[in-house]
């Protein structure tokens, strides 16, 4: 099903045209914005809320209904004992670090990490290895005006230190704060705005703190990930489930983090739309049933081992293969692996831009085990913009100690385990009258009790009497009046366990953007106008209705048009502004709308139709119940436009109606 | 389009199994639940997640899509400041009162309601008016338990106190904190938990605090209604369409209320999510164009005049004779207030318990000019579940000026207006040299007088000077040099005014909550078995489909019609436990799904298959493909069960696949 070609490279990718073409037709905008913005806040406009919404669609549709997952939506306010015990309280923090004269507060890593590469780039150029596109002489300026100010923007560095900026920055996601202090002081890294020096980096909580209820006595939290909530309702899940795992909740939400210093867009943001699967399982058996379905599924894989070695190249492999030799851990993360990178590249995404990439020990949350993170290259760099951890059974662990309600799965064995081990059997009566409140002491002290130590106390007792200790140092003598210790046979019939989780992690806004980065473009014959190639499946709208002119003649036939295509599922508008039709399509490309019909005077006379599709800007036309079938399949991703091709003839006539 | 009748109130509503159907159904729990719970936070589990969405998508439908309104989606952290302007810093408060011994904290309109309603109960009960349903012992001994204590359960009131009592509570929503603690005073209102007299009634701000970034400098609210972030980006959105008014904005997001002492489960709840419109119109026109297709809308009307007069009788009334006789003010509001009464029957509420409530002048929020709320009865009361408001210019106006940026429309006059006016002119020159860093200041002192002082100093000036005075009180003396003051014609053909908003906004919890209650019922013969009878469109599961058995030979049938459910867009589910069909459909009833396929040994041999239906239980069969396609009618509204039953015979043989 090849598609017909377009050269979308003709020119390089333009930041500043491609900021301005989202600030102007609102895709994104900081909220708040009339009253001077707040760094990492961001609204929705309605070309970027519909695409927004049309993303979630699409994820429900690819995780949730595909695969029977259990919607929930809890809340985000959540109660301070909620986040103690998760681990959130005391380990969900950035380390940050103050400049010495202003107080101005910077995240640690991102400062080493913006300082080393600016250093980089300036050897690179000094060296004449530049390799970057030919810009104005105003973006250049611009660039200068904003570069880094501690480091000389052309100066070569020795070939040593290249190569140990190199190695940091490939495994920059590992140090510790000390670590990163150490790191400033040994490169000299200071505040590139001010050319100070830096403190020691401090722990920062991202969480933004609140507090529920009128009296002030009960602090919350904003929850900075919407799996607490999951985890939570456990229980709940399992019996609607009907007691079994494997199976799955998901959430699409709202979660906070209270970042230092958001600088990046939508990349770094303190409010965000997340999408999260909670996939419990056998700890025993992480095997998954559909793994056959995504074995051959090939991924850029970066692992662990490479990046410790200080690299970043990638490796091709296939999932089946990355779980067979041990790369990713077992099937069950393989299988989420796989779907994300499908899911991804459907809504859009470029796959060659597209990497897993393994976190290293000391970054990886302190809930998980194991955790790859797809990232998506773009103009800022590699970002993550989903990740995949196993979060082992840590979270319903500690909640469960914590609350004493157990979270746990029973399973019947099919065979019934048979064991046989020595048990204390006490006279109650006697025991109470013996030893009045020390009696329940006295009992816990044999539950605790070794094999081989129940075996010596009954050897005592056999003797006379046997002594033993309390936790508080005395020593109790008993007698066999009040202990006998007997061999018995235990027959255990279910089987009880913790199950593990998979934790595929969504961030909405940040996928959001690099599909928008990764489907810009301009054509060859006019940069200035930019065009959106989004996907249809999460194009805002799908289809634009044009009319020749805004003649009341035309009316009725935009009724039927976009009645018949909202019958069949499909979202149209109709642009009948005073404009020329080739000025709406172009105004319609910036918006990403795949595909355009045109009304005529022929329409009214023949009920012929023209189609035009977005990224070859070719022109089919027909009958006007012909088109909207060939539509409806390519908006439903059953037909490519070469086959539309095949199905209607080329209309050509586009100068007589423009 | 008769449907065929079931009779649904053979049994009385029953409060206790309705909510033990809720819970062990997992539509909703409290959140933290094994930590205790919090007052006012909820977690919707997987039936209630997905009626939530579904009414969330027939609400796009009905609002956004149909009337091509502009979806955003804005933060819910906002800096200080916006509210400050916006007036919730100072006003977005409810008046709570403290038991004087325990300190416990209760909302003082609630409490005096709770109070009054209880005696009226005690007095009706003792009068032997009291017309409730039979109940078990068991059930009344709960509601002693937890009935009001400062009130004898049952005790005669004197006349002259039912009266009063009676028109307090019809009046209740209309005072203020300070009458209602005197209202404490006069009626004997203690805390009914403890019979403790309560302080006088305090303001408490609802909503919840924070603080942006690390340096703890930057004060923040969680939004406790999604408007704010409409009206902040007015200017874009505007832009957006074109610069013309009448537009909407449409938003649907969490909400926060730091609500007292909230306690009626879904009702009054902390964190929800809402649904709202901004409707922004011309202030000098506010009629609606497609008023005509609501004209004939009839509601329940229960207006300001009525309540005043300490009744509650509504009047039914059209919408088009309730803007023609002023009950409604105007045509927007009335087209809105009507749109909401269709969505609310639509998805399932019995508009024989819908009613529309005007908002008295002391209860109406700060920003509002008028208010129409759509309440509903439930077995709490009558509770309001969308808000119908006028709020005027006032938000728009009140950013305007705080920020600067000029929030209005801008409309080319199809004539423009000429005025004549005296202007100052001045030598800016001569000023400039003449008073130095007071020339701005002179300039502004002009620019404030009146027409007749500039007369004056006309005359002043022609006789040589005039004195003006500046705003610290100098006297300056100006001459002809320096300024001189002429009559001059100005063509205006530009009118700029800041547009009114009508917002309907929609409690989506709230409704959901109703809609259940509404929907819930028992068959005659089985009152421990509950039935949803939600619509189709907001049913969380469509269709179910049942095997006879596991057995694999049913399984590619099973695959083919949920394979070809879903290509029509309709959501199903499997049931394949281990029960009889009869108890997989009447599991089924309690979640409230529609329609039911069996799927047997003669689906298998003879390609037909049975469909039931979830309130008659009747039963059709027919081809397979024939049965899917009477099934896409009836889910997609497009045909009623009796129509079903013309196009299919009956089916009889229950017992026999049973």
């Amino acid at each position: 099903m090849a598609d017909i070609p377009v050269n979308k490279a003709a020119h390089p990718f333009d930041k500043t045209r491609f900021e301005a073409l989202l600030n102007r037709r609102f895709f994104y905008a900081p909220s708040f914005e009339i009253y001077g913005g707040v760094a990492g806040l961001y609204d929705y406009g309605p070309p970027g809320s519909s695409l927004q919404a049309n993303i979630i669609a699409e994820w429900r549709k690819h995780f949730i209904i595909e695969e029977h997952m259990l919607e929930i939506d809890s809340t985000i306010m959540t109660p301070a004992p909620v986040f103690e015990t998760s681990g959130h309280v005391a380990r969900f923090a950035d380390w940050m670090v103050k400049d010495t004269k202003t107080g101005d507060v910077l995240r640690a890593d991102h400062l080493v990490k913006g300082v080393l590469e600016a250093r980089l780039a300036g050897d690179k150029e000094a060296r004449g290895l530049a390799a970057q596109p030919p810009q104005k002489e105003d973006e250049k300026k611009k660039k200068k005006k904003g570069a880094v100010k501690n480091v000389a923007a052309v100066q070569q560095l020795p070939d040593d230190a290249v190569k140990e900026y190199e190695v940091i920055l490939a495994q920059l996601d590992n140090y510790s704060g000390p670590e990163l202090g150490e790191l400033c002081r040994k490169y000299d890294i200071r505040n590139p705005d001010t050319d100070n020096e830096v403190t020691e980096p401090q722990q920062f909580n991202l969480m933004f703190t609140s507090s529920i209820g009128p009296t002030g006595q009960h602090p919350g939290y904003l929850r900075p990930e919407t799996a607490q909530g999951h985890f939570l309702n456990f229980s709940r899940l399992l019996e609607f489930n009907n007691g079994r795992v494997p199976f799955a909740s998901a959430q699409i939400g709202r979660s906070f983090r209270n970042e230092i210093s958001p600088r990046a867009g939508l990349l770094r943001v303190r409010e965000f739309t997340m999408a999260e699967i909670e996939h419990y399982v056998d700890p025993e058996d992480k095997r998954h049933e559909r793994f056959d379905q995504v074995r051959d599924v090939v991924l850029d894989l970066l692992d662990r081992d490479v990046q410790a070695s200080g690299k970043t190249q990638v490796r091709k492999i296939s999932v089946g293969d990355a779980v067979a030799a041990g790369v990713i851990a077992n099937e069950t993360l393989g299988y989420f692996v796989a779907r994300i990178h499908q899911f991804l590249v459907k809504i859009g995404v470029d796959p060659s831009r597209l990497r897993f990439r393994q976190h290293m020990a000391n970054e990886m949350a302190h809930y998980a085990a194991d955790c790859w993170d797809a990232e998506i290259q773009n103009s800022y760099g590699w970002t993550e913009c989903v990740g995949c951890a196993d979060r082992a059974a840590y979270d319903l662990t500690v909640h469960s100690k914590k609350t004493g309600h157990p979270l746990v799965v029973r399973q019947a064995l099919k065979e019934p385990i048979i064991t046989e081990r020595l048990v204390a059997e006490f006279n109650k009566k006697v025991l109470g009258k013996t030893f009045g409140k020390d009696a329940g002491v006295i009992q816990s002290v044999f539950a605790d009790l070794s094999e081989t130590r129940l075996l010596e106390i009954q050897g005592e007792l056999a003797q006379g009497s046997a002594v033993v200790t309390t936790p508080d140092g005395r020593e109790l003598t008993l007698t066999h009046e009040v202990v006998t210790i007997e061999r018995k046979t235990f027959k255990q019939s279910i089987r009880e366990f913790t199950p593990n989780v998979i934790e595929p992690s969504f961030g909405l806004g940040r996928i959001l953007y690099v599909l928008l980065e990764h489907n810009f473009w301009a054509r060859e014959q006019d940069v200035e106008r930019g065009v959106l190639s989004l996907p249809a499946v999460v194009a805002p709208t799908k289809v634009l209705i044009v009319p020749l002119s805004a003649k009341e003649e035309f009316n009725p036939l935009i009724q039927e048009v976009s009645s018949k295509l909202r019958k069949a599922g499909i979202f149209s508008r109709v642009d009948d502004s005073n404009t020329s039709i080739g000025k709406r399509y172009a105004r319609n490309d910036e918006l990403g709308t795949p595909f355009g019909v045109t009304l005529d005077f022929a329409s009214v006379q023949n009920r012929t139709m023209t189609l035009r599709e977005r990224d070859t800007t070719g022109q089919l036309i027909g009958d006007i119940d012909q088109v909207i079938s060939v539509l409806v399949d390519l908006v439903n991703g059953n037909a490519t436009w070469a086959e539309a091709c095949n199905q209607l003839p080329t209309y050509d006539g586009v100068q007589a109606v423009d």
